[in-house]
């Protein structure tokens, strides 16, 4: 078949909009099923495990083909990890900090407290050898990772009552999880563990004070606003959240090397992809909180100091008892000595030329 | 051949070093090539459209092989994209912005005075329409856009001496092509157009004054600050650079699905590795910069409002006199707005806390 005739023939097929899937569905080689650790509602996180598996379908033309599952369709939302390191689903969607139970290091490839932002945090990934570094340490999942998606940095919370000193966190019964939860508790706060759905009814309540979740866009579903109308920035904690895809060890290296470049291609594609999403929906998004009454409020500057302060003792500690953390938090603070003046000196500086202009009203 | 007998194949293939690209060359069904509008020399620029290419051809198993041309080997840097227009080459990497003269439309493809930075600018391309709005554009010269590469923010520049006043402007035989420099030019600067290799002599007589070139990474292989050592920020004409793969539209429409699926998820990933580059390399060409001399100086705060001011008014006329640009401008004005404010206030304040403290000298 010519060139020309093969282009013809799918062209007819597109047309009749039946035939071009089917021929898709016959030539799968590989057929994966894919547990994303979100749920459908939180759709800029789902979407995005549909979207790099519809593109990989596309790129070989049908020859791979992942179905993707949400959170506790197939496997619950915080075993995605485990699932793909066991085999029982061929690739997961998720946060790898998920899993610091199971190892601390495995918080380093999604953020950590006062981290890089995701442009850098991106550099280091791709061009600082961060991630081939975080490979050498999933390995022993029986794991590979690959960046794919961020959040973006995220907010800081919603809060009950104000927080104007440090004094304020003593006692707050904060829903936060893994280490700025940790780092909090230092301060005196008592972190809680509380699923998406439930912590709306704690905080009106009052069974918690206050509890954090992701940023406007998402925040904005769930309602937080209404009840514990503080909403606080910046979320230090996570001033990057990357969102990874874990592929089975095995399934990887059985991949024929086209199909591999196409995952890899896609998934760089859902990295840049999820944090559009929410660049593009937080604006709407933050607008509608402060007409529904949310007011915005920055930690004191001393407060955000002493976490910072806290936060070194913390991550130090864990360096110091796992070798596996300090060499891949080194790593990244080695990183970040390096690049974050440069970027600081363009990037931010463009930031708040932005601000002042802001400020003064002109955009 | 069954799967795994056909992964043995390539397995071995790759083991003799030679084979598998000869097999990839036998059954390419599109050879295309891509004129760059960059040196060798521009690696971070240059690079990312050779690994663009090598992407797609991994991805479709050699089916497509995109062959990547320096600036001036077949076509020279700026008719790039006329050269796919009229089909004398398939692709190119290249710079909208380039071909203002043509329409000033092109412009607002790269970036604007006071535009966006990186982010939000991918955000505009991806989730904002931007991208659609500008290929509704493009279609009149035959060719399709996706932006393959970004520099991030820019410098300001290298000048003989300081700029502490408007009044400093006057007069100033300034390298700085585009709409920076009309914009420049109504404050009483004198604009110059010097090719790369003839701004270092220029400088170095004081046949200029000052030139502005891309970032430390770039600047620094051109060695101005030994000659114009004033190294100043924010480069506030270009907050974002986007680099653009334009592909002749004929060309485009004929590939099939998922050759074209390949090249957008590659573009995409260009998208992001370029910026990465330039990202990882750039704190370490700051660094040498200032130990060899450079002396970082932001523009002031008033000259930079008299700057944001008269580019109003340039653009403001550029709108009035052509309704194309006038409906993408209109468009990137309100994705500004909206997005702008809640970018500031979650990434903006992470860098600032960053910016906080790093002047602590703690990070």
């Amino acid at each position: 078949m010519s060139r020309r005739t093969f282009l013809t023939g799918v062209a007819a097929a597109a047309a009749t909009g039946l035939a071009a899937p089917a021929v898709a569905q016959t030539s799968a080689q590989v057929r994966w099923r894919l547990t994303s650790s979100f749920p459908k509602s939180l759709d800029a996180l789902f979407l995005t495990a549909e979207q790099m598996a519809a593109r990989v379908a596309e790129t070989t033309g049908g020859e791979v083909q992942i179905q993707v599952f949400a959170a506790g369709e197939i496997v619950p939302g915080l075993s995605a990890m485990d699932a793909v390191s066991n085999g029982t689903v061929d690739m997961c969607h998720t946060a790898s900090h998920y899993y610091l139970g199971r190892n601390p290091t495995f918080m380093l490839g999604t953020t950590f407290p006062f981290g890089m932002t995701t442009r850098l945090q991106n550099a280091w990934f791709y061009q600082g050898g961060g991630n081939d570094l975080l490979n050498d340490f999933y390995k022993q999942f029986n794991i590979v990772g690959f960046p794919a998606g961020n959040t973006g940095a995220q907010m800081g919370g919603w809060f009950r009552k104000e927080i104007n000193s440090v004094e304020d966190l003593k006692g707050l019964k904060f829903r936060i999880a893994g280490v700025g939860g940790e780092v909090l508790s230092r301060l005196g706060a008592v972190p809680q563990l509380i699923a998406g759905g439930d912590i709306y009814p704690a905080l009106e309540r009052g069974t918690i004070d206050a509890a954090e979740w992701i940023g406007p866009y998402d925040d904005l579903k769930l309602g937080f606003h209404k009840v514990a109308p503080n909403y606080y920035y910046p979320g230090w904690w996570e001033n990057s959240t990357a969102i990874h895809a874990f592929i089975n060890r095995g399934k990887w290296e059985a991949l024929k090397p086209a199909h591999r470049a196409a995952i890899l291609s896609a998934m760089s594609e859902a990295n840049t992809m999820m944090v559009a999403r929410y660049d593009a929906g937080s604006g709407a998004a933050l607008r509608q909180l402060v007409a529904e009454g949310a007011k915005l409020k920055s930690f004191p500057i001393d407060v955000i100091e002493k976490c910072f302060e806290t936060a070194q003792v913390v991550l130090a500690e864990k360096a110091a008892s796992n070798p596996e953390f300090k060499k891949i938090y080194d790593h990244l603070l080695a990183f970040r000595r390096d690049t974050l003046p440069t970027y600081l000196l363009t990037e931010g500086t463009a930031n708040n030329v932005h601000a002042h202009l802001q400020r003064k009203g002109l955009i």
